[in-house]
């Protein structure tokens, strides 16, 4: 963050009938799930070299590359590549939960590499990849380990970040539910995320475990930092979902690296309304929200 | 069920470096990621052969097939034709959970097609698939819509099971909680489960929004009974983490299909303490199960 003053991720999302103009017509052979794969990871690359340098991270949304099936996994291979090159973290935004075994499966292909009798299969190795706590804390324990071994395996930091208040209207239904003990359930999701996260807080002040704390009700960050002093949160729901930049400034408390803002359609569409090159438009508008940020968290 | 006098769901969970003795001598080129799917392959066919016919459906833990990248996703799709060829049903262990247009993109990949310039995308198709319900009624209702479509379209039903609560000791740090309105989260998933399930009872009485219920705490299954009188019950848990067929006896209570056994280790890996060959030691297994749960249900 402090390197490219910037705490803005690139969310990536595509949708192969909305990529940007020409992906589509690229040429290309082969069946129409490669073709489609080829146009989708043409879309992205565009949108990693148009918005990326205002950015500290892409976030690529896994249900979009697993609806293209295995091409789709291997071009999100390829796109986590070209971010890397391209000086950018990789956030997955996997949102997975599993118990023990499957939770270590899980960690293995987003960040590890699977051993097998002929040798390492590699992973997608994220810096970071989000996982679901409703199983609890004996299903994020093996994510957590598994951050920590490639981090020490590759010489880096890697870490999770644990949903806690999500940025959609449901988020209410389960996660907003007040406890007989007192506290809501997105607190406790907070205090597991606190202590899962206390083994790993590094010089920076920051945690290996953060926190995903929806934009669209910014009221809860104040309480949320109280309850994660150490996670560094991401912040979606900018944008499209109606959250606003302006009100994120808790989040920032502990440091500038504290707050990642994820953008995606804001960027991705913001040639259909500012009209003009699809890739213009989205570095102006990903550049008008990295100072926006950088400001607000000075 | 009724066609195949069976209860039991053959879990997939194929780990590299434990596959049946032969499966990773096969005759196999290419890179170690071919090799290592190819043995992998392998090793489900032979399941499914030997204990399929025992069963009444296959669970593949999608972990384990992502954890081979875009070679697993396509192994994960040749198996789930495969165990259809072998007249199973399919209950993709996916345990996804994201909010709209994620959800959807999950739903599409797992049950649906992907719509793109170039013609429809495939996706697995599966009968069943397991959902996370942290985010909500918002982020469950593309699955269910998913589930509906992929029914209308290919003239079957299929559904959803929606983690209520879950076999890991775990489970209790969020699952367990007292709410101040009365009640336990998990409670309040399972009332979530049977509204989202209420448009979609079927002449059998049920739902196709069902709910897994962790075989490892049996004294959880009458109140849950209550809760979703209609929701068929996916029961982990039996065998190596601890659950007995025997306790399961409430989640039958509307009927024979109402409840499924996944058994994943201890079918895989009954040659271990039997002797003798893997395939009959796992047949063996599967037929014990079939007709303990059949028994039981009677």
């Amino acid at each position: 963050v402090a390197e490219r003053e910037s705490q803005i991720v690139l969310g990536l999302d595509p949708d192969p009938m909305a990529l940007w103009p020409g992906c589509a017509e690229l040429p290309s052979e082969g069946s129409v799930a490669k073709r489609a794969a080829d146009a989708v990871e043409a879309h992205c690359r565009a949108l990693i070299e148009a918005a990326g340098p205002a950015c500290v991270a892409v976030k690529p949304q896994l249900a979009r590359f697993e609806a293209l099936g295995g091409r789709g996994w291997e071009v999100l291979r390829t796109i986590c590549k070209e971010a890397r090159g391209a000086g950018l973290l990789t956030i997955l935004d996997a949102k997975r939960g599993d118990i023990d075994l499957s939770a270590r499966a899980y960690a293995t292909a987003l960040m590890g590499e699977l051993q097998t009798p002929f040798g390492p299969v590699k992973g997608l190795k994220a810096d970071m990849i989000t996982v679901n706590p409703l199983l609890g804390g004996d299903a994020l324990e093996p994510f957590v380990a598994g951050a920590r071994e490639l981090g020490a395996h590759e010489g880096r930091r890697s870490g999770v970040l644990v949903l806690v208040r999500t940025s959609n209207p449901g988020a209410a239904d389960v996660e907003d539910l007040p406890l007989a003990s007192g506290g809501i359930v997105w607190e406790r999701l907070a205090a597991l995320t606190d202590e899962l996260g206390r083994g790993g807080v590094g010089e920076c002040g920051l945690s290996d475990v953060g926190a995903v704390m929806g934009a669209t009700r910014p009221e809860h960050l104040v309480r949320a930092r109280e309850l994660m002093p150490h996670a560094v949160f991401l912040l979606p729901g900018v944008g499209a979902q109606g959250g606003r930049v302006e009100e994120l400034a808790p989040a920032f408390s502990p440091g500038r690296a504290a707050g990642l803002i994820p953008a995606s359609r804001s960027i991705a569409t913001a040639y259909l309304t500012s009209g003009g090159d699809p890739a213009d438009a989205a570095r102006a508008e990903a550049e008008r929200l990295r100072e926006l940020a950088w400001r607000l968290s000075a």
